[in-house]
């Protein structure tokens, strides 16, 4: 057995720290007791040749145990969730259900997260912006209600804690930037709910502490 | 045993024909003789309550079968590749490359291919289109062109063809409306691979007759 290995940042802009994928990884390590090392990068600096055949995009987080090489934080959580049943339940409904719910974190919800902060953020400047983002403001708003109404009163999304929130909760934080959460009571108690767990906060010390370590030199 | 049950859309608008999503479900379950019953909804029409605790947002597909209720594609491809080696081979470094692929479609391809098609056909009209499509063309064209390069001339993208191809092929259509696949010739080429499997052509046959079957009135 080699430890596990994860792939992460050195350093990023203000606005992406605590955000960063692996974040995700290294939460569902502490939820487990699973010991890992990090990988890290410069992302200021473009990804070498031998990066891009272990994460073609060039992104992190890219996973290795045992010889075994994966990329993408969702299919990392899955594989992981297949090793532990703290992650992935073995029953086959709350299984499926959290599989469904994770998928729905990474294509439903994510990218509409990820378009308003890049609209209110990262192009908050440009004229185009708040055009763009008035385009997706009922579409996301009708998401966060779908997710709102499904999660009711329930704990977490499919049945015990599991993948699926791992990935939703750091899916839902992605819109710290604004206000919109605040309008579904139950899905900013669930976020707070996930954030409060050691393990979460573990992870996330982890991965602001690797930024600590780097000299804060400007783009 | 129930016969599987996969939800689509007997009426989409014209740009949508031939890219719901129920697509890669069928292509699945015809790749390997898995016969299914479609349970058809109106597009035009909100979703009832009854659907919603099916599926939360009212998309398609949902899967059913033997009472396990799923719901994204992603989610119900692992499912049916849980159950088929033929379409998630059991080793687990093919397994895991599969499940990363996937997972990239549609977390790190699908929005920005999404995305093109949004601007592009959507909000062709609107005056802020244009710079929010011109913002992300660097990005899509890393994206396409570390696709490109991890497949190099390789005719699947984890060993054998898997539901990781299903994802990626059905992802690449969305970007029929352009041209922008033919800067990568090794993709096109995948992709018409892909499309040239009589699994895809019976599927995609099947999702167009269930249009063809409905009364063509207007919206």
């Amino acid at each position: 057995m080699s430890e596990a290995v994860i792939s992460a940042f050195n350093w990023v802009p203000d606005f992406a720290k605590g955000l960063v994928r692996d974040l995700r990884i290294r939460w569902a390590c502490e939820e487990i007791g699973k010991s890992y090392t990090t990988h890290l990068l410069n992302a200021r600096e473009p990804r070498d040749e031998e990066y891009r055949k272990w994460q073609p995009f060039g992104q992190v987080p890219a996973f290795e145990e045992n010889g075994l090489r994966l990329f993408e934080s969702g299919a990392i959580l899955l594989y992981l969730g297949d090793e532990d049943e703290r992650l992935l339940p073995g029953d086959a409904e709350a299984r499926w259900a959290a599989t469904s719910w994770l998928i729905a974190g990474l294509n439903s919800i994510e990218p509409l997260a990820q378009r308003a902060v890049t609209y209110d953020v990262f192009h908050a400047d440009k004229d185009w912006s708040k055009d763009a983002r008035a385009s997706i403001d009922e579409l996301i708003r009708s998401r966060l209600a779908g997710l709102s109404e499904a999660l009711d009163d329930k704990e977490w999304l499919a049945g015990s804690f599991s993948v699926a929130d791992i990935v939703m909760v750091t899916v839902l934080r992605i819109l710290r930037h604004c206000d919109l959460l605040d309008e579904y009571p139950n899905l900013a108690a669930y976020k707070a709910r996930g954030e409060a767990r050691p393990a979460f906060q573990r992870a996330l010390a982890a991965q602001l502490a690797d930024f600590e370590d780097q000299p804060t030199t400007p783009a």
